[in-house]
């Protein structure tokens, strides 16, 4: 028997409103920071537990406080009996009906709970010896369903219907495991469509995306009209006519700016309009779907939790999931929102990018591959080529397609130095703002 | 001249865990707190901005840490700009794209800024020497427009559609404000009601609620059918077949529980049920309006903000809107909230209770019949006999009626006694959960 000793939180933030790395059309002047959090035990293994949540600067020390806020929770704690259960785990965390009301399940101690829940997935995944997404895999489709709260979910997915779909993908379980490993996961790139750059810069990054065998680009959208169709104009003849060009409004309009922006976007055959509106707007969503048709809405970014994603889903509101890693109740709630997306039978394509997105939420998309979906048509995951040397097993794209990681753990282990070197000091970039 | 020269948190709780007032079937075992906010200015009226974010105990400290992040928006800052244009001072903290992406617009930073918009207000009230219903309500039509962030409103409401409501209600302010001072507005309890009570308790309490002169009782259940079916048959013989009683789920049921659930419940004619499922659940809610129709269902208490209630509306998911004063970006976003209630027809009966929710929510459903609705058929307050004591200005209720406040300021500021007396030193209420 081992024993939760520590729960340690750092506030990092890097100042990448410097170079305007990140920029569009509701996020200005982002600094990539992440309130971190390290599990440790007394066990004789040494093993810690890490994760964290992403922001993009300013309160990233009230998502530092939120998870300090848990320590209580977890401090003392069996360490064996905490991780045979992480259905329980989870439960434990986000049903405390004190800390419940601070949302429920939304936002800063929302995003506190899953920094937790995952940097206890890490640690269970380093004892295992096996990276996050293969440790999912591993594990029966009882398990799997034990990992998520229902609640809330029963009008749209039983545990009986989860447990079929992952019944159902159980047979190719090695054959995929085997072709991920051997293949990688397709990415695309959105490195060149920050609203921040030049024309010229922008026309070089999507000729370079192509070279580099990326199977999409994304534009953000949404400041100026004539600047868009400039900038698409400038993408559609650098990439070709037939590449796919993803369009992101960052949740810039109301639903009839979105229809009309969007339709007299569509000249330039976007493969998708990201968050064209408020995250929570599950019936402004299903509007713009309408609306655009045939062009697919995506989003997920920014949504809370579990419910609305099965709203969005109930309503074809939503053609493409965008999750993430770091906004809902960690890898159990994004289990919840994998098997409702297979559900329905819509793909998973996350959010990543910022800092350390790309490295955990890899994991989910190729636990879903080999255990879920079953399949790779029509997805992949964001790529930012950023901030990627601060972790300890770095994600790694090469010709387009995320390889596998195969290190233990869940990927979201920062390095000391990266740590040290970029605590928050309080004032460096604060006073920019 | 003046300058907002400092902005002051606290931690207040109160152990009401300790007696089960305030128990239901989510929230077993509440300690009213508040994350509490002053706002003091180097004009020489020596006059302060006090509000607050009702929590219910563990996290108050994260909600206080959120509110400190916005000092830096406010210190320095000229009063007297800030005050004349409260749209903008509230679009100032809820616009700031880095703050922004720990919610967007909901929990814990939402509710932070939401307790500084307050305090805002509470000052602006105190220097204009009235009651913050009747500062509002004495506002022009084009002045309260401009307090309301439309984005994300418009495919529901307009600002052309706003300044026609209140233009409509103009005329009636003076006859209106003349009645509201006279005869108060009409509350209901919830006293009786709660899940920890002895039968013999709710009995006796559902009796002194009538003699009292409340115009409805409000029961909580969900936690067991059998219980439910007792309560309500022990609730019913004391009040009498025609007194309306409410019943309050608190989030516990899924949809299909939730129909059945209340469909049980039916013959003791419930006045609404209130918060069936989770508050994120617009379709959810839909679903079991329809469901359970003619029972009308309630909620709002942890709507996170305007555009889940503007879908609620659309959804014909609610009935009965329930505004916090807490719970979203404060008076500019409730004011919002009123509008769309307007819009679509549908009563505004504000949650209450708590710890200051009366003091601070009257004055929102007294602007609302002045200036807004114009009525307070199907309207009430929510009212708890509890800690009222702790205000400087407490809710009087008399006779089934909240006695109109006519003292200067919002009604959200604490004794300093009480401020000092339960300021939160660390384990005392922590240590019991």
């Amino acid at each position: 028997m081992s024993t939760i000793v520590s729960v340690d939180t750092r506030d990092i933030r890097f100042p990448t409103s410097l170079e305007l790395d990140g920029s569009d059309a509701m996020n200005p002047d982002p600094d990539y920071s992440a309130a971190y959090v390290t599990i440790r035990t007394d066990a004789a293994d040494g093993l810690e537990g890490h994760a964290f949540v992403f922001t993009i600067g300013r309160g990233n020390d009230v998502q530092v406080a939120a998870i300090d806020a848990l320590r209580a929770h977890l401090v003392g704690l069996d360490v064996e009996e905490l991780l045979a259960d992480m259905g329980a785990a989870s439960r434990r965390l986000t049903h405390d009906s004190q800390l419940r009301w601070l949302g429920p399940e939304k936002g800063v101690m929302h995003m506190a709970i899953g920094a937790v829940v995952d940097a206890l997935w890490d640690l269970r995944a380093k004892r295992a010896g096996r990276p996050l997404w293969l440790h999912l895999a591993s594990l029966d489709p009882e398990e799997l369903v034990s990992l998520v709260d229902f609640r809330y979910l029963t009008d749209a997915l039983t545990p009986d219907e989860a447990l079929a779909i992952l019944r159902d993908a159980e047979p190719g379980r090695t054959e995929r495991t085997a072709h991920l490993i051997e293949t990688g996961y397709p990415a695309y790139t959105t490195t060149p469509g920050w609203l921040g750059y030049s024309d010229a810069k922008l026309e070089r990054l999507c000729r370079e995306a192509v070279a580099d065998g990326f199977g999409q680009i994304k534009l953000k959208v949404g400041a100026d009209l004539d600047d868009d169709v400039r900038r698409l104009g400038i993408a559609r003849r650098a990439v070709g006519p037939d590449f796919p060009i993803a369009i992101d409004a960052n949740q810039r309009w109301d639903v009839a700016d979105a229809i009309a922006w969007v339709n007299a976007l569509a000249p330039f055959g976007p493969a998708w309009i990201e968050e064209p509106t408020s995250p929570d707007d599950v019936l402004g969503h299903a509007a713009i779907a309408r609306g655009v048709s045939p062009v697919p809405v995506a989003t997920g970014e920014h949504v809370a939790n579990r419910i609305v994603f099965k709203q969005l889903l109930q309503a074809g509101a939503m053609q493409v999931m965008q999750i993430d890693a770091t906004r809902v109740g960690g890898v159990n709630e994004n289990i919840a929102n994998l098997l409702l997306a297979a559900k329905f039978g819509v793909p998973v394509c996350p959010h990543a990018g910022g800092v350390g997105l790309c490295e955990a939420v890899q994991h989910l998309s190729m636990f879903d591959y080999v255990a879920v979906s079953g399949t790779m048509d029509g997805r992949m995951i964001e790529y930012v080529d950023h901030l990627h040397e601060h972790f300890v097993t770095p994600t790694e794209v090469v010709r387009g397609r995320y390889v596998t990681p195969m290190a233990a753990g869940a990927g979201t282990e920062m390095r000391p130095a990266s740590i040290a070197a970029h605590t928050w000091a309080g004032a460096d970039v604060e006073a920019r703002a």
